[in-house]
C-alpha cells in the first residue's frame, strides 16, 4: 500500500489569482489581478472600541464555543438588512453564519452535489465558486449571458438537455468576473423558469451593498415563493475579509442540511469575530463608511474605463461596472491573454487571465482587471502598460512573430 | 424536477451532544455532556492588550485578506512547540493554520477519502471526527483497545484483511472519549505496522498539552521516517476554543494537497484571530496560564473519580485519565446508558451515552463524563444522581421492570 489521495485531487489545482498575488508581492508591480479591498477603509479604530467592549461585558463567552448556527444579535441584523435592502422576507432564524461566502460556496458543495451531477452557471463565472464544487466533482454547464445576465432561452435549453441539474449557480449584483449587473426584467424572467423547473438557486451576492451607481435592485430571493434561493452573503467587501465572516440564508429545510455540513465541517465560525461584527454594526455608522467605500471605487473605476478608452486598440471591447471591484476584457481573437500577462509582469503590472473563470476553459482573449485596490494614478499607469503590451502584440501577431508565451510566464513568475 | 440532496445527507445527523448541549442550557442542570474548557481560564484581559497592539501596529493587514498557509508567526511558533514538546521535527513550511481542528478533520476526509474507502480507528473514537469523516462517505473499522492504546494484533489483522484503508484516524493522548494515553512501547509498536503498512495516520492530539499527571511522551510523528503521519493540533483546549484557531502540520507532498482544499474550503482562517494569537504568545506566558488549567482539571477529575468510587454500586467500571477533559463509564451489560440519561435529564443532570462514539453503534452500556467545565461540588453532586440512577435503574432491571427510555428521553427535550 502507500499514501493514496481521493480522486477529487486529481481535478483540483491552486487558484491561478491566488499564485499570481504571490508574484505581485513586490510593491512596485501594479496589482490588478487579486479582488482586494481598499485596506484604508477598514475601521481598524472602530474595531478596539468593539473589542473592548466585548471582552469587557462578554469575555467569557466571546472566547468560548457556540452554536453552529451563529450569534443572535448578528443574525437578526443580517435578516432585517436584507429585507430592508433587497426585498427579500428573510426571518433571523434562516441566518447561518459562514466562514465568509467561501465557506457558504463549500457547504453548497456539500449539501447538494454528488460526483456527476450537473451545476448550471452563467458563462464566465465566479472561480472561487468553481474552485468550492469541483471538490465535489459536478459537470459545469455554462449559460451563454448577455448585458442583462443569463439569457433565458439558452437556460430552459440546457434545463431541457439536461438530465442531472442539481442547482443553478449566478452573481447577478456586480458579478465577478464581469461586473455585470442583472436587470429586473431579467431577473423576473429567470425565477419564473426556476419556479417552473424547481430548481434550487445559489444566489451569490457580495457586491450589491458596494454599488455606486444607479439603483438597488431587489434579490432573485425576493420573488422566492418555493423556497428554492440559497442566498450566500458576507461581509468581506463592506466590512473586512480578513475576518471571514459571511451568512447563508435559506428556507427550511435546506437550512437545516447547511447547519449539519456546517457543523462536521468547522463546529461554528469565531465567537469573538462574531461579537466584534454585531458590536461594530451597534455602536458604528456601518453606511456611513460604505458611502466613502462607493465613492472610491467610483472614482477608481471612472479611472480605469477612462485609461481603457484612451490606450487601448480598437477591437478590444470592456464593461462598464455600476459596483463592485471588477471589469472585464475582450481582447480581439486571437490574442492569448496569458501572453499579454507574460509581458505585462515583465513591466511590473499583473491581471488575472479570463479563461479562469470558463470552467470549461477557453475563451484565452479575455482577462480580469480589478480596479478596487490601486489608487487612480497607479490604474491610469498600469493601462498605460497594458494597452503598449496589447497593441505591441497585435502588430507582432499581424507580422506572424510570436515568443513561447508559457516559457515567458514561467521565467517571470521564478523570478518573482 | 424537485430539490434534491446530495447522497451524503442521508447518513448525516445532528451531533448528539450539540443537540444535547442545547438541554443543558438551564442553568440548574449540572451538564457532565460537553466538552467545554473552563472558561475562568480564558486570557479575556491579555487579549485586550493584544487586539489594540494589533490594530495599532498592522491593522489594515489584520483586517485585509492574507495567504491560505496562514500568519507565518504563528506557523513558526506552531513547529517549535512541537519540536520542543513532542519530539517532532516539524518547520514552519509545513504548518498549516486551520479553523480549529474540526476542520483539520474535515480537510483530512477531503484530501483522502473516496466513497467506499475504510478509516481505521479507535474504538471508541472521537464524534467530531466520526461527522467530519461521514460526509466523504467512507466505512468505518473499529480496531479494539486497551489501556494502553490500539490493540497492535487487532490492527494488522484489520490491516490485512481490508482492502481498500486510506487512513488510520487516532487519538494517542487523553483521548475523547475514554481518557486514555497510549503507552511509550504502544506508540513503538504502531509505528512499526505503519510503516510495514504504509498507511496514512492522522494523529488527532488536542489534549497533550493538557496532561496533569506522568511525563509527556514523543509524538506517533516524532518517529515518522516515511512521511506518513499527519498531525492535527489545536489552540482550543489551551487558549480559546470560540476562536477557531489550529493547525495541520503535514509533510509534503500532503501539505500542499491540504492547502488546496483549504483554499475552497474557505480561503483562509481569520487574518485578524492569527495574528491576535501570535501577539499573546509573543507578549504573554501560555504556559503560567496552562499550569493553572491542568491543575483545575486535575482537581475536577479527582473529585470526579472520588465521588465515581464512592457512589457507584460494584460492576460500574470507569478510566482514571492522565489528562484531557474526560472519563469513560461502562455500566454493567443490558443497562442502556441512553435509559440512564433519561432519567438523569429528569435529576437535572446530563452526559453523552457512549454508543455515539462507535462509529458502527452498539455498546450502549458505555457513557462519557466531562468534567472541565464545573466545580467540584457540582461534580460530586451530578454524580451522586447518576450513581443513584443507576443503582434504580439496576434494582429495576432486577425486577424485570422498566420504561420507554427513548419516549422519556424525548419528553425532557421537549420540555427543555
Amino acid at each position: 500500500m502507500a499514501v493514496k489521495f481521493a480522486r477529487r485531487m486529481n481535478h483540483l489545482r491552486a487558484s491561478e489569482i491566488r499564485e499570481l498575488l504571490k508574484v505581485t508581492e513586490r510593491p512596485e508591480v501594479i496589482s490588478l489581478a487579486g479582488g482586494l479591498p481598499a485596506p484604508e477603509f477598514f475601521p481598524t479604530e472602530e474595531m478596539k472600541a468593539v473589542t473592548l467592549k466585548v471582552l469587557d461585558e462578554h469575555g467569557r463567552q466571546a472566547m468560548q464555543y457556540s452554536t453552529t448556527e451563529g450569534h443572535p444579535p448578528l443574525r437578526r441584523w443580517i435578516a432585517q438588512r436584507m429585507n430592508a435592502r433587497l426585498g427579500t422576507r428573510v426571518q433571523a432564524e434562516e441566518v447561518l453564519i459562514t466562514s465568509a461566502s467561501q465557506q457558504g460556496l463549500d457547504l453548497t458543495g456539500k449539501v447538494f452535489l454528488d460526483e456527476g451531477d450537473e451545476v448550471l452557471c452563467e458563462s464566465p463565472t465566479y472561480l472561487g465558486a468553481i474552485n468550492a464544487f469541483r471538490a465535489y466533482g459536478p459537470r459545469f454547464v455554462e449559460v451563454p449571458t448577455d448585458d442583462e445576465g443569463m439569457i433565458i432561452q439558452e437556460l430552459e435549453k440546457r434545463l431541457l438537455a439536461c438530465g442531472r441539474v442539481k442547482l443553478v449557480y449566478v452573481v447577478p449584483d456586480s458579478q465577478n468576473p464581469t461586473g455585470r449587473t442583472w436587470s429586473l426584467a431579467r431577473r423576473r424572467a429567470f425565477m419564473e423558469v426556476i419556479s417552473l423547473y424547481r430548481i434550487p438557486v445559489i444566489e451569490d451576492n457580495p457586491y450589491s451593498e458596494v454599488r455606486f451607481e444607479g439603483e438597488g435592485l431587489p434579490a432573485l430571493k425576493s420573488t422566492d415563493e418555493l423556497g428554492l434561493v440559497v442566498f450566500l452573503g458576507t461581509f468581506s467587501k463592506i466590512f473586512s475579509p480578513g475576518m471571514r465572516i459571511g451568512w447563508v440564508a435559506a428556507p427550511e429545510p435546506v437550512f437545516e442540511k447547511y447547519v449539519l455540513v456546517k457543523q462536521g465541517t468547522d463546529l461554528h465560525t469565531s465567537t469573538l469575530a462574531q461579537m466584534q461584527l454585531a458590536a461594530y454594526l451597534e455602536m458604528f455608522d456601518l453606511d456611513a463608511n460604505l458611502v466613502r467605500v462607493r465613492e472610491a471605487y467610483r472614482r477608481r473605476r471612472d479611472a480605469m474605463v477612462r485609461a481603457l478608452e484612451r490606450e487601448m486598440p480598437p477591437g478590444v471591447r470592456f464593461t462598464r461596472p455600476t459596483g463592485g471591484l471588477f471589469l472585464w476584457v475582450e481582447l480581439p481573437q486571437g490574442l492569448n491573454a496569458r501572453e499579454v500577462l507574460a509581458a505585462c509582469l515583465e513591466r511590473d503590472v499583473a491581471f488575472v487571465p479570463g479563461s479562469s473563470f470558463f470552467p470549461n476553459g477557453g475563451h484565452e482573449n479575455t482577462l480580469r482587471l480589478n480596479y478596487s485596490n490601486m489608487p487612480e494614478e497607479r490604474i491610469e499607469e498600469g493601462i498605460r502598460r497594458l494597452g503598449a503590451v496589447v497593441r505591441e502584440l497585435l502588430g507582432d501577431h499581424g507580422n506572424g512573430r510570436r515568443g513561447n508565451p508559457v516559457l515567458a510566464l514561467a521565467q517571470v513568475r521564478g523570478a518573482a
